[in-house]
């Protein structure tokens, strides 16, 4: 008979680039494993370098990397990381992301413009990943820009169970800082018992997203507490004013709740001043975890990740993972 | 001296699926030019022939076809005269398809589900496709589906246009239907003089979308002229329950305008026996130019298309084209 | 020790389109297995959509369809199964297509037609389907569209032997009702022990290639038994016309064989009333499942798509699933 | 005003490898140019290098190279033109190879088999060829293994019309020598003013296809001026075989007609001593100039490429060109 | 007649990171045009953001970026001005990178390590690069990485032309400072009049390439003017450690000559105090510009670069350009 | 439950073209296995025909073969091989080239050349190969010429541990025959204990590589044993005018070592007429088996390639294979 036969064998290895170590560390920890040495550096001129410390050869690997600032420099290493895992032969290739950089750039609002977030997809998928996972798009259409499986995890129900057991449910108003995303706070208001909804009705200018001209609440929030959600905060200024027009609308409390904390400067300054009695948030990246603010929650998604990895290692379903309340 | 020179010339030539033939002739005139004669039919077994009558070479090709119901046969018309066209040389392909098939269907609500939006997208640009021309997409983002040029045209001036010099636009409330869609009543609200806004709250089954639990207005719309907007208006559900929500809060007048009139049975009835005083659709489809109701105002896209094909054909900036209150 | 190490495990999923789900359950059941539960219809504007009801997670994908009229939902049907199963991280995507839609259109007859039965190869390929399974294709060279694997069953054993159990193999003459098709004619000829053959000599209009101007036997026919052979029975103008042409040069009988009954209007009127005493066909399709003519056998290849299958899933040869009399 | 204008200019530029440059040569002549100065030579090793010896920037390419013996250098050679030309940024690459190599092997007629007709097609993509002329295909099929514009001539009707002068029409029948090839005597007696037509029955082996069987004539030859046609003459076996059952069968004269002359040994003796009195023949190869028989007469194309090449670089149509007969 | 014709024209415009826009002004001028008006600028989080204040629809698009720290930001920047270009309809994209960033990683030392050099190259064609300009690669062979034309220019000639004017040529040796660049030394030598060549053997340690073990001079220097030549000078070390061991083997003098100057922390140090009397490079990077250094000489390439812009927008041959001395 | 299960199994098979089947078998014998019966011709008119004899379904394919003369047939059976496996549903193919063909046509010298060696890597890509193994390529950059896992062995070490066994390494200098290689070189004389370097400084025409104009030893070679180290002695020349150069100079005796014996006319007799004593090649090629030479030593490198084959099949680490003295 020719040829030689053998029994085939997966294998599991976690990378993480340097952008949030920790999470990476965390959910290896949930699954009982460690992650993969790696030599990681910069270069004097600032290019990076990466060298895996043992075998990669036929792996089932998961490179984390939150796309943190400084941004590109973690995006690139991850690209970096996933050549090299190609070019040793990893057998599949999952890049995690808990936070999916420049998803905000998902469409040309005017002529002109990049759709940067369809280009991330696109050197991904140039670099060698076979598959994404990710926490909390910011558009759920997202999930089209990449041309295989993007398993899409909702860090929500994370974050709504916390506020329905540290709050009175038949209190709560879903408040949405932003016409645009208050498909969000409606899923909220399903989770929560059918709370009623609010939304703030501002103009942004187009040329720059940061600077508002007018906010108008839209639904009754007088004497209740408000939940104001959102997926991303960055410098806050969006879901600070919001919080602002709220108080003055007479909302007995303002609750801020967010998956993925970016805090810009001078997002803490904003928020420790806001009238919002408590920050709750996830460490998908690593901003939260630096800070110190009394009013800030953060709670982990590493159990999440780290069911998400176990599912696609082993073929199970990930439907419960991110079919929450919808 | 080796070789033979020859000036460069370019070579409009528009073409037409059978879906919507009309719109195209209606662009060809206010272009002052013609169709490309082409025999089309199908055979026996429904499977679909086409055969230009000109010569196509070298040309700078327009292929209309708007994705109307049989709507399985007109993306597979478009996909085969693109077919034609790439394999008898011409330079340059543009798929106009004024209203984007299967465009709903452009995220995962739910685990094991396509993306058919940018499997849509991807049969495109696989059959030869270059860039694609379209008319307000049921999201901005499906724009990042199509890895080329997509101008993405807006409508919503020419609804609001009409809008504004029929009411007085004081009296105005813009209404969104669904929770999910408040961005575009935004728009219309900046263009028409940042009119209040209000929105229906309520929750849909994810299995089966068209079946509505509840409706709660969110917003003052009493005594208001309230202007309801949609991208869509397919069999009628959710906007007509929208509407008489909107009258049974205390509205003065309820108008519906949508640019994509899909009108599927039973939205003709439905409308007909709602509360709102007028509906006002575009003819990006052919379905409201076939029926009969009062209350229907029926406004062309053509010059707006045809304006996108010249600036394409011309190398001119669209940009003013889509560019409109935002 | 880095990681986490399991053993590999292969799993087949069936699952089927609407288009022929008979056959897909038998072949099911040839296999001892079941067809994934799936979710299928149309939304009021025509559009498709599709969803699992279990986890396809790490699968080994057989996607059934059989490409009977409507075709182009069809085809649309089993390619939205295919992005999904892609999407949900099948591990391997097979789709099955006992009969291949457009295959007649293989090829540009005259200028500026297209080559649709490329355009569906490389669809397939666009939405993911790794391997193709198909049987008795109009022109084997279809093989080479697909950039992949394409199991090529043939049927003809099938039908042949049939026709060997049935009639006295010396009376026999094979009969092609085409100069294109001799070549069949040919290995049916070497299967039932080198019976003599003959054609039809007609010529056809290129624009509409149903119409044929004249028709002139090729070889002797008189007073033998003429087993006309074809593999596809569309509108049946061509076989009745040939068989109508054996009939008045003298047969002693004529019997009429092909793989692939797609019957289309008058093809069943048009077989009762001609001289033809039994027409033997496939269950490729579903069309000859659903009327009743006498004179008409149905043989199944379920038994041929199930080897085929287990042979594909469990990598064995199925070289002699195709290698029949060659 | 930002940037500078210029018009546009084409520059057809001709090239040939080494494999038939005097057909190349008169093609150019034909058209009023000269061919590009070209170094091309091989290495000790046997590796094949090639450069231009003018700027060939923005130029439309067209590259000759007929697939003679030995074919796999000239493929190689014509690849490697192709290459240089996409590096030194010529605009458009159109390969011109009159006679497409491996063109018989277009399916896998057993098993694990290549389709290596489709192999050559990948290849010419993956070099930079965006389009591809030729003359009559082995099947008319592969023009679907390119995913590209393929202009397919016919040289029929050339060999044709000379029949026509030199012999009386209503003596004629047309004969084909395999029933694999009907089709072409077939079109061929539609321009011949509905010539008969008649076949050889023979069985071929299939792992080595040039050993012949048996031979039986099918329809009526006798007295008859019997023009035999094929698209290729190899080493000329099936054809001359086919001659002479022709002539034991009793036809009044057999003439042998075929586009490409492979002529590979033992073709030329076999066809000396075979009863055909005339074997006419194309200069699609270089073989039938290098020869000397009385009997053959050898037409040129170089005319019919010439056209082809000028409309591709005019945008002129080709259908006259390949519409003949048909 | 059908359709409208215009005759073509083609629209050269220049775009520039904000990596070094000195360059490119430079260039503009030198061809009496200006650079686009663009607004890029970086959000709170570090994304980056570009928009285009003009049309680009059909133009022929030269994007110049440096590539100099922070790298990954200005690669990044380049990649998403081109995703831009190309949604917005630039007819052709050339990305001019004077400095290729990660050009020296172009290769595996060790298992496990990425070829960072080609992800480069990919991801400029998965963003839309039609063509590469760059100037003095690391490694010739880098070309091969992108797969479309790249025009590599060669600044040596600027460099050499420069020492030839200021020193005597019979007194100069050429010297390589590591026995992998020798083949640049030698080439210089060739256009200085045959000088004679030395090199400097030392041993790398593979992990960390910038310490060096050891330092033979391998050639006569004694008495002799040296010119030290590299492609790029980044930190300095090896360079400066080359200069000593020059002068400890008894050199007249040392001149240090390279292309890139990279210039990163302790270049400037180092090279003030080492016993070169004069260092000579070009402006492919802003830094050279940045820093004060009596002993420094800045050639300009903006010369070279704009020839290499026309040419490429004239179709002119750019060979002259980088076909200097070799 | 639906579906069927089963445990995963790899099957290795090694497959061998005609190129130096020897070497195959040598690599299948140390692994304990045998070649895959292969059927493999040429037709009459040169095209290549494959056909394996077994079934290769779900293998993981090892396909040998050395690039040798004729050169461009044994790539091509490669490719056709490769393709054949594909479509006959091979798992993982690796196309094995201990020789990598056109490796020395890597980068364009001057303008409007071929990058022949990038070429290859693309049409082994589109034919198929998931991977490729190779043997000292002539430059380490063509490791990213190829878009997937190139496996690099170095038999440096199987050379130089022959030369440290055989001679006294004391003694020993290393000579690099080219400036361009004097890496290698380097690298030898880590290997043998920090050797001293020299190499001849030469000219090359750029347009005849082959054509030395003048050979100047710079370094002390003068009572040295020189090993003169190449990857590749093709006709000779350079290493033999280099060996000239040395003794002249003074060196006690001339070593000659390579990785691949080339060896086209006239090498043999110019490696029999020089001064070197021994010259020492591996039998990556054919051609040093085929000569009678006394002086000649092969060593076998089929060890290096079957620890490949096992570790790339077990997923093992292959970089102690090439990780030598790096």
């Amino acid at each position: 008979m020719t040829g030689m036969k053998r029994a085939s064998e997966k294998n599991l290895l976690l990378f993480t680039g340097r952008g949030h170590p920790t999470l990476a560390q965390e959910v290896a920890q949930y699954l009982g494993t460690t992650i993969v040495p790696t030599s990681a550096y910069e270069f004097a001129n600032s290019e990076l370098y990466v060298r895996y410390e043992e075998s990669v050869r036929g792996c089932d690997a998961f490179v984390f990397q939150s796309h943190a600032a400084p941004i590109n420099d973690w995006i690139m290493e991850q690209l970096i990381m996933i050549d090299a895992l190609k070019r040793a032969s990893a057998k599949r290739i999952t890049a995690v992301m808990p936070y999916y950089g420049y998803s905000r750039q998902d469409k040309k609002h005017r002529g002109r413009e990049p759709i940067s977030a369809r280009l991330i997809a696109s050197m991904f998928k140039a670099a060698g990943a076979d598959r994404i996972i990710t926490v909390d798009l910011h558009a759920d259409q997202l999930q089209g820009f990449f041309d295989g499986p993007m398993d899409h995890l909702l860090a929500m129900p994370v974050l709504a169970d916390y506020v329905k057991d540290h709050y009175d449910s038949t209190a709560l108003t879903m408040v949405s800082p932003d016409a645009g995303r208050i498909k969000v706070a409606e899923r909220w208001a399903a989770r929560l018992g059918d709370a009623p909804l609010a939304f703030i009705h501002k103009t942004r200018r187009t040329d720059r997203p940061n600077e508002v001209v007018a906010n108008r609440v839209v639904g009754d929030v007088r004497d209740r507490v408000c939940v104001l959600t959102d997926d991303i905060i960055d410098t806050g200024g969006t879901i600070v004013k919001a919080a602002e027009a709220l108080a003055e609308d007479g909302a007995a409390a303002v609750v801020i709740a967010a998956t993925h904390a970016v805090l810009s400067d001078p997002a803490v300054d904003r928020l420790k001043n806001c009238p919002a009695t408590e920050v709750i948030v996830t460490n998908t990246l690593p901003s939260a975890l630096e800070i110190s603010m009394d009013k800030l929650t953060v709670l982990t998604i590493a159990p999440l990740l780290g069911e998400a990895v176990r599912a696609v290692f082993e073929d199970g379903s990930v439907t419960s993972l991110f079919d929450g309340s919808r």
